[in-house]
């Protein structure tokens, strides 16, 4: 269990603290958890990070190549080296609790098509209904902490400013952290009845705001694109605003290798963090996927192994 | 004009940039402004600032102590140097545009009682409605930037997180600068009618979470306070929660040296950037005072001077 990935969202570094403190406010269902701050530096300094992204350091060839020096690089190893899954104290997965500016509510972030993601994901949506972003195949946003793992995935709860700790995104992250436990130990004991389908929003790409040659925004996010995250979104709709004022549809804003649809469903919009990776918010596409028996089957086998012992 | 006080308040260096580029985008009525980025450097780190607050850097023992050399009280003798009543480019009045992660709406900031800050704020109030915080008489807050120029007050809209520009936000901003100016050219011309009274919420003091001895937060805000800027507040209402998650009342958290009320006001609450000032929210009282000829009188003469030719 990360908390404080990114120093600036303080919403798990709280209930790390908040479990630790009380381990019986917490549903653990007997697994032995590791609780670990991401980056207790740039945490102590409210910043999203000192020198570059942790959640964007996890990259093999960052991770082995000796010439990367930033502490973030040096965390990111670290981490590897006490909880990866040949580590000190080995862990199968990690669940890693971001929060957002963007108004995500309460949903999951998974990094590629491994079976015990995807079987942990239906199994959280079952309980809770939460969406499930599907981030995969991008170049340009890779490195994520999660992907080193064995399993594991994201819980991303937003609208919250960085820097604020507000009680009811503290609530909702604890209520999908429990729910991951849940049907970890009901797969454990055999018990886990996993939904026909899986509903995912597959990541197509991002768009930018438009900019100047200077890299200086040329314009703002559009209002009626404001907090309408996981709302159908067509290339006829606004998604800004130029400096005259006048509406930019999607269709105009859309970058060229962008798959063409009639209805995106944009995730992600007008995060903080991310004007500096030149995202204003990004695409995805809605798909319902059937849920197959080996998904189960891999979710089954991890959680004998993590109530065994191996810690998650 | 200053924007980018703080920098990762994103929405008036956006503004700044926009007038510049097309000063007739802005209603000025023919006076000449100075567009300021209050700490670029803190802008181009999208930080609140490098070393120090810029906006707690103004107060005259810090100003004039050689030994104070962070890059923002550096800054702050800097900005007087030029822009100051007397620098190379003197200004009469400072309107400083800040944002904040506090539900606060549109709403003007006044540091102390001076005559022509009142007067403003009473026109402003008068066309637009905005709610005015009177700070003043508060040893833990200091070092205002408006104190140093002999007319200003700060707009102050929310909210929107750090590092975010929102559309909204800007068109508010836009909104109660361009009645600032319309009530100086008013003033100046002699067409000036102030409102009989003036309703101001007058700061008491500040209130902070709950901590442990080692300054960590033992509680959160409580769910029923988010948001709730402006709107009564009752010794018996809850303003916390506690670690085993049970009310705390504003009775029980009140600091000894606030005075006692029936109903308290409060302002900025949760706002990111206090939790290391240690407020979690402040507490006002709300008064409607009588709008005395005097202010009138003060501030036609300032905007009279204003229109004369020197700059705003």
């Amino acid at each position: 269990m990360v908390g404080g990935t990114h120093g600036n969202e303080r919403h798990a570094p709280w209930l790390l603290e908040h479990w630790r403190a009380d381990p019986g406010s917490l549903a653990h269902h007997g697994f032995a958890l590791q609780l670990v701050v991401g980056n207790p530096e740039a945490l102590a300094a409210g910043r999203r990070y000192i020198d570059c992204d942790l959640n964007r350091s996890f990259a093999p060839h960052r991770l082995a190549d000796l010439h990367q020096q930033s502490l973030e690089v040096l965390r990111a190893r670290e981490l590897l080296d006490c909880h990866g899954p040949e580590g000190l104290e080995p862990a199968l997965l990690v669940l890693d609790l971001h929060s957002t500016t963007a108004a995500m509510g309460n949903s999951l972030v998974l990094y590629g098509r491994r079976p015990c993601d995807l079987a942990l994901a239906a199994g959280i949506q079952q309980r809770l209904g939460l969406p499930v972003y599907l981030h995969e195949a991008d170049a340009a946003q890779s490195g994520f902490l999660v992907e080193r793992w064995p399993c594991g995935l994201v819980i991303e709860v937003g609208p919250v400013p960085q820097g604020v700790l507000r009680a009811a995104i503290c609530q909702q992250t604890q209520a999908a952290l429990e729910a991951a436990l849940a049907v970890l130990a009901a797969a454990a004991a055999g018990d886990l009845r996993l939904p026909p389908r899986l509903v995912v929003h597959r990541h197509l790409g991002s768009v930018d705001l438009p900019r100047r040659s200077d890299g200086s925004p040329a314009g703002l996010l559009h209002p009626s694109l404001e907090a309408a995250d996981w709302r159908p979104l067509r290339p006829s709709d606004p998604v800004f605003i130029d400096r005259s004022g006048c509406p930019v549809p999607l269709g105009a804003a859309l970058p060229p290798h962008l798959p063409a649809q009639e209805t995106y469903w944009p995730v992600f919009i007008n995060e903080a963090a991310y004007g500096e990776k030149g995202i204003a918010f990004s695409l995805t596409t809605r798909e319902s996927w059937p849920v197959p028996q080996l998904w189960l089957a891999d979710l089954a086998s991890l959680s004998r192994r993590l109530q065994r012992g191996a810690p998650l």
